[in-house]
């Protein structure tokens, strides 16, 4: 990517969507615009933990409000990422298809340990050059993310579902800030919290350092009220505490440095700080600068090149933590990516990346059992936590694995549709079957190619009398496609 | 268990069911009774995979019959298994259901690999005492299983989907015996057997064992025309393809040692007999006379004791393969084996060793993500191949699994209902709480007593204001069960 390119990143969090744009400049990104809106949209969850209409159309005012600066920017030098709120909305298809049109580019849901590490990246691209362990703290609207890492490398992520705007609504109902509402919010954040990092330990850092709003506005109430600028301290926590209860309403709170929009989710946000510091056991956390969106900027700049994109090593840890058979995944992913470049349009290595990356974990599920093991892969890539990857991504290999044999009804219409898709299917399919016998297939003269919706896979003369096993898995491999919009043909001599 | 005890199994096969009654002498099992029905239930599924009325008719009428020689046997001594048809037929719980009232004893539908397991131990057992290592083959009507093993342990096991019943139907239509059919069908065994047994090297065993119908024909047949008895060659079978393509339909065949029950089958049956032979260069195959119902009976005696029950390592197996913080599940299983046989009443130690398998695998799911770890647990527990068990037992840890841990609706209410099931779960989550610090809980003075449908967690004196977080959880553990038929209450001082 050339300097001057400019990336954006839009986070769509519980408590506001923000919209980041930077200027690209020797491998670092400087601020050109930053807008952030309210959208509260994490306390606009019903009981049956569906967005209501009102949270749905202020979400999309907003990102129409974002789609007008980023008009014009090329796809892949954008990235919108929703977290927790949208993670846990059962109808977050429907804000997620319409959002995505009205803001220009797709929006993807990344799982908490995913989010987790966009924090850490984007803190640590922030924080001066140095070699201490940090431990980063990001209390969110509905999540709260705790990583530990050194440089710009994670080595613990954990991500929780508390938050401010959740603990809001549960302990300090209407905006009563009592004691007893206090002690049973901090109680329960210590429960939830404590379950996801048993195995932090103190000493593990030598710096506590805390992004996000709640943290920003903490700093910002003891700054004003003459504490050292950018730090908490437990005694700040607690003379926090104190003015509060005092005013005993968030209506009648007076505190300087304390803004508008961050009253009505204090009383939560306070109690998560507390909770997080007693556990475990800090004494000062600093206010960080990144957070989630600047981590979004510096991906897009990783992914650009394979050896940097971390999906890449994602990919590879995934294989070794099931136990994936390395040489088979590695010749089928070699020859379904050799098919795939030569059928398909110039311009699609990308795609034919991800093709690799599917192939590499096409039996990851025979850890489970070998039986539907391309079902259980599916279920794990799911389901699996993955740096680097969004969560439509890691659903797209995991329909590659669900379809890479077998019957095909078991995929959408919608998904056999795009021919990118399919044309990454055929040529896993025919991988598969032509390393059928898990060693080095003899495939020279084993052509791929697309004529329209018509897929014909030919061979040298001779071939299919060689290999009369892969020629009727080929040809069966033409009745598999049939009641698709797809036709496949082994034209084999 | 005593000499002299009767133990029986019944083996609800693709082609027929089988009754085996046996006597135990010195920890040998004699035959006493031995009872077949040809049911075909594997030619009754319809093109959506259900069972037709007919077949489930048909194989209840059987049960009836089966059931009046049972009639007396404690339940520990009878193990009834159901294998591929039933694990295919989408109905196969309505069959069950009503097979198992029929019968009077639980028909459990085993997994393929387990299937495998209990052939081999099946066949090993009625094997003299020797070192070979040993490849047994068995043929059945839907599905085939192939085993490496030495003495009575299997090392490699493989069921895969195809079967004499399913081949006949699907290559020799009508009975037409041709040289087409035959081709057809040998090259598609040979790919569906190749993809499974990838792994199997010839020179990885001594002696080759076919068991089951399908085999025993052969040999019979083979025997009858002159060959060498209980032997199977490469030109008997070559002989016998030749007598079958002569009579060019089943209903023309004149041949010794053919019984009428397997005349409709044979053409498949003899297809895939060729097609491992040829697969596996094979050129001799002994005919064996053990089976599953035989290895479900020794595995009856095995059961009984808990230091020779598979299934606990089983259990081990899993928690390393999906690499369990073994210290934290041995500390949980400790815990909940202990509050539940306090609480149980006399006699529930089958009960506790199952509780402790669940315990011990409770986490099993954090290799897939820590987020919604139950239900990848669940997910594994329902899939994964664990030797010695049924498949309900699996989905039983697999609830427990699920259900350790936040809201109990994901449960059915009919699991709940079961006073047994419910007090593990009791037991398994007040130990998953005692133990979130993951070390060793004080639990002393910790008493878990159930009166009626209330459950009572006690604690010492002083115990809730030393450890306030396990005194929050136990708590809480009240507002699960609420809405269930019991009461959890957390009565601490």
């Amino acid at each position: 990517m050339q300097d001057g390119t400019l990336l954006a990143a839009v986070d769509l969090g519980s408590n506001s969507f923000r919209l980041e744009i930077g200027r690209l400049d020797h491998r670092q990104i400087h601020r050109v615009e930053y807008l952030k809106e309210t959208v509260r949209q994490g306390g606009g969850l019903d009981e049956d933990r569906n967005l209501t209409p009102a949270a749905m159309q202020r979400g999309w005012d907003c990102l129409a409000r974002f789609a007008e600066r980023l008009a014009g920017f090329p796809r892949h030098h954008v990235r919108a990422v929703a977290t927790q709120t949208l993670r846990e909305a059962r109808n977050r298809e429907d804000f997620i298809t319409r959002g995505s049109k009205i803001l220009g580019f797709p929006i993807n849901i990344v799982s908490g340990p995913e989010e987790a590490r966009l924090i850490y990246q984007g803190v640590a691209r922030l924080l001066p050059q140095s070699d201490e362990r940090r431990l980063v703290v990001d209390i969110g609207g509905r999540s709260t993310e705790l990583i530990l890492g050194r440089q710009f490398t994670p080595s613990t992520v954990a991500s929780c579902r508390v938050g401010s705007v959740a603990w809001s609504a549960r302990h300090f109902t209407d905006g009563a800030l009592t004691r007893q509402a206090f002690e049973s919010a901090e109680t329960a954040a210590k429960a939830v919290l404590d379950e996801a990092i048993g195995s932090y330990q103190r000493g593990a850092w030598d710096v506590a350092y805390g992004a996000s709003g709640t943290v920003g506005a903490v700093g910002a109430i003891l700054a004003a009220a003459g504490g050292e600028k950018g730090v908490i301290r437990r005694d700040g926590l607690d003379w926090l505490r104190e003015q509060l209860l005092r005013a005993r309403h968030v209506d009648r709170l007076r505190l300087d440095g304390l803004k508008d929009d961050r009253r009505p989710v204090i009383g939560g946000g306070v109690s998560i700080v507390r909770a997080v510091f007693e556990l475990l056991d800090i004494d000062q956390m600093a206010v960080a600068q990144g957070a989630l969106r600047q981590g979004a900027l510096y991906d897009l700049l990783d992914r650009e090149q394979p050896e940097t994109d971390l999906r890449s090593d994602s990919v590879r840890a995934l294989m070794q933590r099931f136990a994936v058979d390395n040489g088979h995944a590695e010749r089928v992913a070699q020859l379904a990516c050799r098919l795939f470049l030569d059928a398909a349009p110039p311009g699609s290595e990308r795609a034919a990346r991800k093709l690799g990356w599917a192939a590499r974990l096409h039996e990851i599920g025979r850890r489970i059992s070998h039986s539907d093991y391309h079902h259980h892969g599916a279920y794990i890539l799911d389901h699996a936590d993955a740096a680097g990857f969004a969560l439509p991504e890691l659903h797209r290999l995991s329909l590659l694995v669900l379809g890479h044999r077998g019957k095909l009804r078991k995929l959408q219409a919608a998904d056999l549709d795009d021919p990118v898709f399919a044309l990454q299917l055929m040529c896993l399919r025919t991988a598969v079957a032509l390393c059928h016998a898990r060693r080095a297939p003899d495939v020279q003269g084993i052509t791929l190619r697309l004529e329209g919706r018509r897929c014909i896979v030919r061979s040298r003369q001779g071939w299919s009398a060689s290999y009369p096993q892969s020629a009727h898995l080929l040809r069966e491999e033409g009745c598999a496609w049939q009641k698709t919009p797809w036709e496949f043909v082994a034209d084999l001599s």
